[in-house]
This record gives C-alpha cells, structure tokens and sequence, in this order.
C-alpha cells in the first residue's frame, strides 16, 4: 500500500477512544477492555478497516482488535467509525512484537491479503511464515486458528506448505471466492479492487488443535 | 471418460507382456517383477498410460505400476508402447481393491484426473477421500507420498482437506501448472485437453512421515 503522509494522524490517533494505548497493562485480559468473556479475534494488517469493522457489526458476541503498523492507514479506519461499535479495537503497533503483546487469549487470526515479500531472503517477514506461527503459538487461547485471504498465488501456496507443516490442518478452502457464491464473504478494501480485474481470491481456513 | 467397447481387447490385455496378470503372487514383492530394489510408484486410473509411460521413460531407477479400470482404455495404454520399456507395468484392477494388492512395498501414488464424483453422496469414491487414504496406509513402504493433479477445483479443494486432516502435510502446491514454467511436468492426455481451454491445473505432493 502506497502511504502518504496524513496530517494529524497522531493525535486523531491519541484521542480516539476505540484506540488500545496502553497495551501494556492488557496482556492476558484484553477482555477487560470490552467487559466480557466473548471471544477476541484480531486481524493482523488490517489496512483501513473495511473488513474487521464489518466483521464486528455482523458479530455482536465476538470481540475484535485490529492490529496496523501505520499511523497513516489507522486513522483512515478510525475515521470512518461513525456509529458506536463497542465490540471492535485498534491496536497500533509492528506484527512482530505480537507475542509480547497478547497470552492465551486469542480465538481466531485473520491475515488478508498480507505484504507477499517475494524474496525468498525476505519469506521469514511473510505473516505466515514459520517464523510468525512460532509467535502466534502462545498468543492463541485454545485451538489456533487462522482465516487468510489473498489473490497472491505464491504467497498462497507458500502459507498452505508452511501451516500444514508446522501441524496445521486445512477446515475450508476456497480457490476462487467470488465464484463459489460465498455469500457471507467480506471483503476488504484491496479484495473489491483485484477482484474487479478478474483474477481468482484464495481463502482458507487452518485449525490447530490444542492436545490435551 | 466415455467408454467404447474395444474388439480384441480382452485378447491383447492376456497377450501384453506389459500387465501382470497373476497379482495374487506378486502381494508384498512386487520387486520380484522388475527384478531390482528400485522404487515402485504407482497410477490409480492412469487412462491412456501417457502419464506413466513418460515417468518411466525419463525414470529408468524407479518402477512404475500403472492401475486401470477398464480394458477398453488399458488397452489404449499398451497399443502405445512401442519400445521396451523394462520399468513399466500394468494391472487391471478396480482401485478400490488397492489394499488387498499391495503390501508395505508403494513409494509414490499419483492420482492423476481423477474422477470428481461431485455428488456429496458419492464422495467416499473419491480417489483422495479419508476412505482411500486409510486403504493407501498398508501399501506404503515408508513415508506416505502422494502426487495429484487435477483441473477440478472442487475435488481440489475438498482433497486438500482430507490430506490435511489425515495428517498429510503439504510439500509442494501449485494452483496454475501452466502459468509456473514446471519443465518437469508430465501431462496426461486429458490434462492437454483441459488446458488448451484455458483452465487452471492444480497440483499437490502431500506426505506423511512415518513416526519411528
């Protein structure tokens, strides 16, 4: 994503009340924030929103935290909140400190359409290289489970190795959304534009699940 | 595949010295007819035999066992071979009396196109289903290793799924064979069919190791 400079951004950012600042004093009881038991589930590079705040107004008993790495693309989704969703949250802050972040107390990782990193020197930055599955590991509640959306046929191919490898098993798998009449689909901002050129959307679902 | 009755065919498929006929004595030794320790990789419902021939031909120190339905089509395969081809056999045979063929002696099983039985009520008849998978367990030597391509997207997808939850992980992925430069892929006469359409080829190498 091309990132312009956005005027403002950080205090926008600091006054917003759906803005997690002090994420330090959360770690293991995130459920403190939304004051309840529902289950948390957190999209990983969540761009300008479209996508998680959907998913929080279709999923009332669901909690939601939207993790982005930039000030400039975090203020586009607090902007367009415009009515009150106290089910969803933003956390700005770099994927690689997630586990520092989060203890056993995630259901669900949404990873859509994620920076492909193309270079092979570059894989272990891809979000669901073996190097971010070892940091989801202790983030996760119970099971693990991982919901990906992309239109990169290689980084597709490449999660599927990596997530069955490391234990993961395919639940669903789609490899062409928009033909397949998923009608409980949502789309985030970069799904409607590729889609419109006409190339297939991949999904999938992998589950881990927690011996006992 | 459309089936037509092939006149003579029964007498070539006794005459071939390229299918074996006697399997009940050949069940855990199937070396004995190659008369070496090489590798023996087998296609269930290898059609026309184009496939198979090929891998032996550039394959010479593996042995291939090709698996066929119906004479009518066994028969295409072997008008084909019209050079000796000493790594390369045939049975005629319904797949689904696999497991009481074979015993702990497979490497590789290619499924190559096969039949998608898109009825959910039928799908225990997919190749790839967790009822196949169980019968392949006992004709492996080693680590289970399976090699499959297919044009069907559904068959695909719901493939993927049951390797996964059999504990197959996935080692190799391409979900557009003809879009990827994979100068070792050896079509099927359907496969060269299916892509002049335009249509993508998905293919999938999945393993499972065996735990010592």
């Amino acid at each position: 994503m091309r990132l312009r400079n956005v005027k403002g951004a950080k205090e926008k950012i600091i006054d917003s009340p759906y803005v997690i600042h002090d994420i330090e004093n959360y770690k293991g009881h995130f459920k403190d924030i939304f004051e309840n038991d529902n289950p948390i589930h957190i999209e990983i590079g969540m761009g300008k929103g479209m996508f998680i705040r959907e998913c929080a107004l279709r999923n009332p008993n669901i909690n939601f935290i939207g993790i982005e790495k930039f000030d400039s693309v975090l203020v586009r989704a607090l902007e367009k909140i415009d009515i009150d969703i106290p089910n969803l949250r933003f956390i700005r802050m770099d994927a690689t400190e997630i586990d520092t972040i989060f203890d056993h107390e995630i259901d669900t990782i949404y990873l859509n359409f994620s920076d492909p990193w193309p270079k092979v020197r570059h894989q272990n930055r891809r979000l669901s290289s073996r190097m971010f599955l070892t940091r989801y590991d202790s983030i996760f509640k119970d099971d693990k489970r991982i919901i990906m959306k992309t239109d990169n046929r290689h980084l597709f191919e490449y999660s599927l190795i990596e997530f069955t490898e490391y234990q993961y098993h395919i639940e669903k798998l789609c490899l062409d959304v928009y033909n397949e009449n998923m009608i409980d689909n949502i789309p985030t901002e970069y799904e409607i534009k590729f889609h419109s050129k006409g190339f297939p959307i991949y999904m999938v679902e992998v589950r881990k699940t927690n011996k006992k």
